[in-house]
């Protein structure tokens, strides 16, 4: 932390503050410039104890200068994580793709899915159980019934299943059926829940939140990592800003920027960071090209019929284009599409 | 519902579409303009399976033209809603004040905060016993034992309490000690947890998320009264926007704009909404001439020495010489600082 | 400037950084902290040059510590700025009204809104002549015509002028009709603009960009006092954010922040920065609470008929209610509507 | 446009309204919902003076339909424009690269760079003589100076040359010197300054401004089509929001969902987008594999030396590893880099 104080403040109020800041348990570095005094301050802790200084007389500001995060953090493991999720491996050379609805309907709607999807490459069926959806009086997920049907249609095809944890209370649910826990956009602050995904077994996907800064994001994984679970692959699906000519603003420059920071692998989600399903193909593809080490795609067999996210899937036929794309831009960047 | 045909869209696009919405069980009323034709939909139900028809041919867009919120809005209840929280009265004439520490630390600080607000004319005191924070490394709350100690402090100065509920599995517990229990921005989206505060027979404040529009903010909302929890009151506490020198951008025109769409009463948070205690006094007046009902101060008996959160906390005297501007102020508006 | 090493960097690095740091004519202040290294630089000049060090090897970050204003600081002039236009000051205790239509649009509208605004208390008839429109099809405005139309209408009822410059071919004719100069949102970084507006001796109204930070929009006021004109008078017509049930989201915690930062006085367009009549009052009202020192206000005789920005006008009627709010709310924060 | 009725709103006041909407030149087609009652509205001319119908009473919103663009729009103009400028044709099957340095600041610093990056592939010489800097005391470019420095090192390269125009009073200067005129992000809304770009004869390339939407960005483009001048390129240079770690949020988006509205090319500055050297070359691979028509990067010698824009600009050697990159990605997107 570096304590930036008011130009002209006064001999006392200087050394109060760093007498506080001594009384904390740091040691105290100060800079006499030109126009104004600042204070470094050395310790071992954590610094949050610091920011208070802000409210002492003669203090204008408080500059943190350390990352909050560490076991996310680059510096303390360099080589980049690779997530094993029943053989499939997240961030390694392989681009791996999960591919879905939105919302499991029937047994025939998420059969037909999966095995589209397989037949593709896709790595993963992806669908919600337990929708999380802005109106109480939209369709709410089939739940266990749903959970039920996607593992036997993802043991029936031989892929894996990637599903939303949305509570605390259905977490032994989840896990019975699922393969890879999602913590969507919506509960990316909800400490409660990352700290339950934590203490499971199971590897999490953990999407961005729609107003989550890259620094709080890391955060909020450093709460999964902190419980013993390091089993995590970060999702970036789109940030809210004033644009709205797509549902969200796919924010891809995450990609380089946590590249620098963690060792952690990202995927990306152009279905919900779009929010049209005109603009899902190009936006995979930048997201390859940009570093991604894989793709999370809604795909649903008759969107028109859709009871969630219809204007975002791609029919099975699209989906089948958009793998073909990428598996000839894949090599260009040194990747492979299975 | 309005669809847009795109300029030009065949007979047969037209046609296919309108008989898409006369299936899914609406009326259809075309309009031909002079560029392109635009069908109306109309029919009782919940409109929501109509955004799927974006994904037909020859379809442009599908313009939302109701409200989806029902129990909140205005249209089905005309007169303000005044919420009665143990003989307080949220969203009458007078300005209902919420103040107190971020954090509760002690018996001694709860205590003494709870005295000095009280003395002053609030009537909440506030305080978090588990605390939603952004590292998983800085203080966490006291839990239960923070909860017994406000509530103790509370009940010594005749004050009602207003805490926050983070899990599900917490609702008994906070319920035992609460008055009114307070949905956090972070969780403003957990609808699991909006679904649970539902089924209490607590009085709800919910904050509005740092992302959440007025649309989805009264969808948040109605999850709450459509569990038959009507005693709701809505806080404004900033947005996140471009802007860094406040920590998030008060939105303060969300009061006359609620104010035209819904019954239910609305207070501001210009502590978190600012983040800084200078620009607390400024923003206060300004929510109270808005219109708001109440406000939520934070206030700390030193904040240099807070656990959390002590940039933006009042000293008791500050927020003494911020109710005697409030009080000065209300008359003005036709309200009254009790 | 502090300069912050990676973690690790090698000693090479660090002195590396300190040479080119005193070639740049600075002095070097390292702290060598627990975690990593920063360096202190010191020295009178501007701090600019340093921010390039960011690209040498073994370098993090590079964080400001100073604010890059002068002229328009705090620091610099303790006292506030009273702008004087033709007698009527800006920034003292009366609250100035600025009142008119979006467009001038015939003689008998703009005489009709001068005297109904002047009979309530505006001191300022505003008025566009030249209008920035997002469409180059819609009304662009009467030009000199409007000017002189406007001109007569003020002077017959003693109102002063404030009409917006939106290029620098048209100063003279402005100046030759306006007393003071409007820098509109969309210009508030055309430098060029903003240096001509600088060299004229008319007191200039300068409205805060959409998407202008703090720091940013005081540069701006930089550009103008720099060249020689320190009658500067800021305004904020809010920011763009991801809201859009009101146009733009007014912050007006811009009042407080530039309090501390600057001695500028600043008035609010809640006009412009709700962008719909009905939260025009609220947000006035608010605006004075918050400490803003005066109001600049869309009125047009006939909204429904205005040939621009109907749905933020108020009509006379309800611009004399809103003239009588103030007034009531004026004297509790010890202010003044003449 | 459509107009909606509140619920509940009278006869009369429906048949002021469609009296008003005939008055006005267009014909009613009203829908009588279950809810309420919405008002079509036909007629060939231009919708904007509908937009005040808002202010009537019994109007709820009035919601428009069409796009506001004409010229620019792919309704007109179904086949993709190709960009002529002196024989580097912008839009065809080539990924045209304008590079240099964000200032010239010598003969032989921007020679230096003429000749690297035409070794490596660019075909234009990038460079600015008039620079709009947010601080008045930052440098402000070498201006005709620099403008013939820079014609020297194109001509003797062969490479085209494109430079900002910050003001009208510089146009001639600027056409003299330049093969494409650059439109600045602070001005994509200095409707002046776009109305004389139009007026010349010089192939523009317009940026986004940093708050500017699709449909904004696009009447901007409008502009400069409607004086006459058709050679336009658009160019995605980053948006503002909340995030920070990057100086703006690059929206490669942009590219599909311009592709879906207009016929006019994008290129795409990811130096300006990011504003951090290690980003550009991920956000360069995925701006050509979403779709982008050219890349415009900032190159200079020394970075660390640099008078402006140093934290962003690549080194010769970093730009030719780029220009690799990019050679081995654009095949697979069925493009080339000559």
């Amino acid at each position: 932390m570096i304590v930036v104080m008011e130009r002209g403040a006064s001999r006392e109020k200087f050394e109060a503050v760093c007498r506080r800041i001594e009384e904390l348990g740091y040691k105290t570095h100060p800079i006499f410039g030109v126009e104004r005094t600042v204070i470094g301050c050395v310790g071992h802790e954590d610094k949050t104890p610091l920011e208070s200084l802000e409210t002492m007389p003669g203090v204008e500001a408080v500059v943190p200068i350390l990352k909050p995060y560490k076991l996310v953090g680059r510096e303390l493991k360099k080589e980049k994580t690779v997530v094993d999720v029943r053989g499939v491996a997240i961030g390694a050379t392989d681009i791996v793709v999960m591919a879905g609805p939105c919302s499991i309907e029937s047994e025939e709607q998420i059969l037909e899915v999966a095995r589209a999807v397989k037949a593709q490459g896709a790595q993963f069926l992806r669908g919600g159980a337990f929708k999380p959806r802005t109106s109480p009086y939209s369709f709410q997920g089939l739940r266990e019934r749903g959970l039920s049907m996607m593992r036997a249609a993802a043991d029936e095809t031989g892929l894996r299943v990637v599903t939303e944890l949305v509570s605390v209370a259905d977490v032994d649910l989840i896990c019975e059926y699922t393969d890879m826990i999602q913590i969507g956009a919506r509960n990316a602050q909800n400490f409660a829940l990352l700290q339950c995904a934590g203490r499971t077994n199971k590897p999490i996907l953990l999407k961005r939140g729609m107003a989550t800064t890259v620094e709080e994001y890391l955060m909020a994984a450093e709460y999964i990592l902190s419980e013993g679970n390091y089993n995590l692959v970060l999702c970036e699906r789109g940030i809210r800003t004033f644009e709205n000519a797509t549902r969200f603003t796919l924010d891809l420059s995450l990609i380089p920027v946590v590249r620098g920071l963690s060792h952690l692998p990202i995927v990306v989600d152009p279905s919900h960071g779009t929010g049209h399903w005109r603009y899902v193909a190009s936006m995979a593809l930048a997201a390859v090209a940009a570093g991604a080490d894989g793709l999370i795609i809604e795909v649903h067999p008759d969107p028109a019929h859709a009871s969630s996210d219809g204007p975002q899937s791609l029919k099975p036929t699209k989906f089948a284009e958009l793998m073909q794309s990428l598996r000839r831009l894949a090599p260009a960047v040194d990747r492979n599409v299975p």
